[in-house]
């Protein structure tokens, strides 16, 4: 276990998955609400709110105005999303938003079609553009997402050679954009990963580029996610994507299961802290958090320490 | 991961912890349809019902009958569990059933005494008891069960070095009987394990006895459950108990959370399959299993893999 990190970085993803999940729109307090216990749990990266369209995505209409309504914590970093330039364009003009320069890269050519309209080769050179234009926004580009890095139910599995290939290829354009690529995310987007394909994956990648900062953004899908955090864990993976409460998954029938369920913020604080492994995060306020997520969504969630409650010792 | 175990066996424990778990009394025939399904899964092992007092336990009180009712399928164990002489002679008297012997040892004096009214030394010395009982009987010590091996919500944590200690008495109590152990059972009972003390316990006892087998009886209460079992089968672990659709557990708000939540077998059996590791059972027919017990239960279950389905590869 001598790779355990001593300490991991966590990004909240909450918010921004879950109201954009759930069919119903909740009212702007209860999501600036959120947000605001959230920052307030040593988290220091939330992300809030998705700038994509208003007629496709009602629930992220009023993007903006949730971000004016935060009450803004000194140390956190307030993200947002977006895929288009006029999406950008709205992030840009926000008020308290920390921008993030993320490129996007997907490891299924059939998934990226379905989510982009465009094949994975075209979305990679369409990431050059970014560049660019993050460069001319003046903001550093911090991390390259290689979404569905472990499959996709379209294509089905990707092997571990095939994704280790990708993530070179991302490396090398970014190289050729005169980039040194700060972090690369393996994200299993619609959870097909299992601790023995993250170790081979992750590991490969460790061996090959040994200075490269590797993140995990896993979904819990079929209830592998935190042995799949454990396996990255003791590879020294230090850099987490998570959800609070699990928003943004409902593990029960009736949604689009397929794409349902980032692993749970307070799930993995719980399991890290009691490893000896630092978040920063303090558990009994982000468990009031996820506890109050429960209570605007109005259904059960999927975490579990929220329900079972800490040990007691 | 040299040492992940190519097969590992799987004890089915849902009907038993199900049904007695929840506080509706459920009709026999649904019962038996259960247990007749997952005898057709390829599980070896199913333990059906408890033999305890009628009374405090209404809904075992016909443990004979639903025994009797099934349709029994060669190669499949039907077991039953029993912690008084009364019991075990109720569960001799019982035509089908396969009478295990097993010993129950509690690492927590103090859950011991909760749940026995006699501290875990009494608790151990009534295992010679047993020992003599069951060879009366002629039947074979098959485990024997460390109970709240990681730490229980009236003790707290329970450290590596004191459950190893107490695994060697029992050890070494089984050896005073002209006994060699075929198994030791890690039982998890209330959720307090992590991978990291799990790779302690196991680590430890596997080095100090390198010819007994371990078991693992895990609680996935905090969400941890699958990260331990593959901290467990990179130490080699090929023996699980588990409960389909999570039966046994239910992990919102509402239950007696400590002690809730077994791991879900089909996600146990997903996972273990997607890391080339057989279980001998078939999964598809195992999560049709599983969809029936969330059916006959009335309300969502835990398991993951039967709400979002298989990978299509």
């Amino acid at each position: 276990m001598s790779d355990l990190p001593r300490h991991i970085e966590i990004h909240e993803e909450g918010p921004r998955e879950g109201f954009q999940f759930e069919r119903g729109i909740y009212p702007l307090d209860q999501r600036v609400r959120l947000v605001d216990m959230l920052a307030e749990t040593g988290l220091r990266q939330i992300q809030v709110a998705s700038f994509v369209s208003r007629t496709r995505v009602p629930q992220m209409a009023d993007a903006e105005q949730w971000f004016a309504r935060l009450r803004p914590r000194s140390g956190v970093r307030y993200t947002g999303l977006w895929l288009s330039e006029a999406g950008f364009t709205r992030a840009q003009a926000t008020p308290g938003i920390s921008l993030l320069g993320t490129l996007y890269f997907y490891a299924s050519d059939a998934f990226s079609r379905q989510n982009n309209g465009i094949g994975a080769a075209e979305m990679a050179e369409q990431q050059r553009q970014w560049i660019a234009r993050y460069r001319q926004a003046g903001l550093a580009i911090e991390a390259a997402y290689l979404m569905t890095a472990f499959g996709c139910n379209l294509q089905g599995r990707i092997e571990s050679a095939d994704a280790l290939r990708q993530a070179e290829d991302i490396i090398e354009l970014c190289r050729q954009e005169g980039l040194v690529l700060p972090a690369l995310y393996l994200a299993d987007t619609v959870g097909w990963a299992v601790p023995a394909s993250v170790e081979r994956l992750v590991g490969a990648l460790r061996e090959r580029h040994p200075q490269l900062r590797i993140g995990l953004h896993l979904h819990d899908t079929r209830g592998s996610g935190l042995a799949n955090v454990y396996a990255a864990l003791r590879l020294g993976v230090d850099l987490y994507d998570a959800s609070v409460a699990g928003l943004g998954g409902c593990p029960f029938a009736g949604h689009a299961s397929g794409s349902a369920g980032n692993i749970c913020t307070e799930d993995l604080v719980f399991m890290a802290h009691e490893m000896g492994i630092e978040t920063g995060v303090d558990l009994p306020a982000l468990l009031e958090a996820a506890r109050e997520a429960e209570r605007i969504i109005g259904h059960p969630l999927a975490g579990r320490v929220m329900h079972a409650g800490l040990l007691r010792s």
